[in-house]
């Protein structure tokens, strides 16, 4: 472990987890009746140690950088777009614009390896380790150093934000690759199982960019060291995320996860650090192929179901209201005692 | 067909849903990467009639009523947490009251039929045809009359609330019992397969449950036109909800629908009006039994699958700011020219 990482303590607390579940049996409703939502409320009791959570300050963090690989035609779209939907992610137009307004999400984008100089921004944390990873089918996408430097990146920028929850989502043309990269290697996987259209390729498109993988894996194929992995295949701001995770979970945050990208770095993370996994909510099952196994693997489900495969951290934010809810429902419901409801026959 | 139903326009307007698609596809985002929400954004498009749909106002409804077949012993509760359960919407304390704080939403509950009579409120509308349904084992539910006036009841209902979206959900012990009936009678399915634990039957409820459905649906064997078998077979609050999905669709509102109950409603209302389903929204697939069977005979999908099961619109409650999502989404994100992305390579 090249770093000094946080430490992140498991939710094993089984008096709090029976006031919980006591609590929730308690509320005017059937037990069980409000299914996946009191298994939510559960563990947002749990870390935040209460019958009476309540989330303050939301962030919603989109890292973002750009990919040597790309430039191998593994993308539907040019890597300027990366830069280009950054400025649209602070201009307010991008759907996670959109969707960080209607629920007064805090939006912060972070530049962790972006093709582009930018003006400085409020909304914008630099963070730019390189202009780019290195095309991973011919040296490492990164060097060691520069993966350490990203994973504390990460850490650093969820300490210097507020709030007690963090929405994670990444943009980064080429990014669904490094992914897919990952989830094999570090799932021993067959590469075509986890490589999906991305942004949108099409037949021929997909097999291209399965074509290329097998080369890059072939190229790192003595990359197996969980740090030699991540330098080798992954990517800056996957990188970061992870690091972020990590941080935002030994501060006991709630981790929302958004799609495959962002679970290739929670997977990754939780090699190191199983724990992390206990804070994580899972915001949805995205349409990109290798995610539902991602999920599988890690024996958790999404929230939503809804053939998302947009990334911008938009699925974190489309699922934040049933997780707000959930935390409401278990402060603000009221007991059969308390309403005066009888209870069962 | 007893009485006058309100004319219901078809959702088919191919000029429009061309620039709709146009629309849609111009927007900074891989064309079809925010799944369904852009085909939810797409039908509300079509019944505002407008790129730029904006929801104002939106009311949930809990249409609420005792059933004469609750003493059979077919519910975990007591018929009294009918009354209980609507002092409990209206003080605040319910999971439903909760989500529409947290939601902004307008909620009245409507006394369809309560074996309770109220002190007047302000969010409780009296629509009380008789203090319950008679019991189905030995008589129709409801009289012929009785089924229409609550049907005319359920369109007032909505004609005299603002806003251009309703949220329609409902409590009444004994009520997943009369959806079963309806599923099972108006779609010729077994009644085994439409009969679930309701709010938490154990095995032997539930058998016994089945057992008093079948002596139901024997006692009532030749009612099979469709007034007939709602009268015989329903509830006064399903009819009113079944009312309130006509009326609403008529005005051009979003009908959001939620759960079994509400669905057995939009069952019965769509095969005198089919028009009606080109207006609903299915928030939810609920764990009970039989709603799956329901939304597969509509050709729907829930948006949400939860593993919910507890009425009182909680689960259109818990799918609605997908639904404001979809619509802001349309509305306020920038396109490919205005934002300066580029397109695909």
């Amino acid at each position: 472990m090249p770093i000094n990482l946080p430490a992140i303590e498991p939710l094993y607390q089984p008096v709090l987890q029976a006031q919980l579940q006591s609590c929730l049996d308690c509320k005017t409703k059937p037990v069980g009746s409000l299914g996946k939502i009191e298994t939510l409320a559960m563990q947002i009791g749990l870390i935040q140690q209460t019958c009476t959570p309540h989330f303050k300050l939301p962030q919603l963090l989109v890292f973002a950088a750009d990919h040597g690989l790309a430039c191998e035609g593994i993308s539907a779209y040019p890597s300027e777009v990366t830069w280009q939907m950054v400025e649209n992610f602070l201009s307010g137009g991008a759907a996670v614009s959109v969707l960080a307004r209607q629920h007064q999400l805090a939006l912060s984008v972070v530049d962790a390896g972006i093709d582009h100089s930018f003006a400085p921004r409020l909304q914008l944390l630099n963070h730019k380790i390189a202009f780019a990873t290195v095309n991973s089918l011919h040296h490492p996408a990164m060097t060691l150093a520069q993966c350490e430097q990203a994973v504390q990146a990460g850490g650093e920028v969820v300490r210097s934000l507020p709030g007690n929850v963090v929405l994670l989502g990444e943009m980064g043309i080429g990014n669904s690759a490094s992914a897919a990269l990952l989830l094999a290697r570090l799932t021993h996987t067959d590469i075509a199982l986890c490589t999906g259209r991305g942004t949108g390729l099409d037949d021929a498109g997909l097999a291209r960019k399965r074509a290329v993988l097998v080369r890059v894996l072939e190229r790192h194929r003595y990359a197996t060291e969980h740090w030699d992995v991540m330098a080798c295949l992954g990517g800056l701001e996957i990188a970061m995320l992870a690091g972020a995770a990590l941080q935002a979970a030994s501060e006991r945050r709630v981790v929302v996860v958004d799609g495959f990208i962002a679970g290739s770095a929670l997977l990754w993370a939780a090699q190191l650090c199983p724990a992390v996994l206990d804070y994580c909510v899972w915001s949805h099952t995205s349409a990109e192929t290798g995610h539902l196994h991602l999920l599988k693997i890690l024996q958790v489900q999404g929230l939503l179901d809804l053939g998302l495969r947009l990334g911008e951290a938009s699925g974190a934010a489309l699922a934040w209201p049933l997780i707000e809810s959930a935390a409401l429902l278990l402060t603000e419901m009221a007991s059969f005692g308390s309403a005066g409801v009888a209870g069962r026959s």
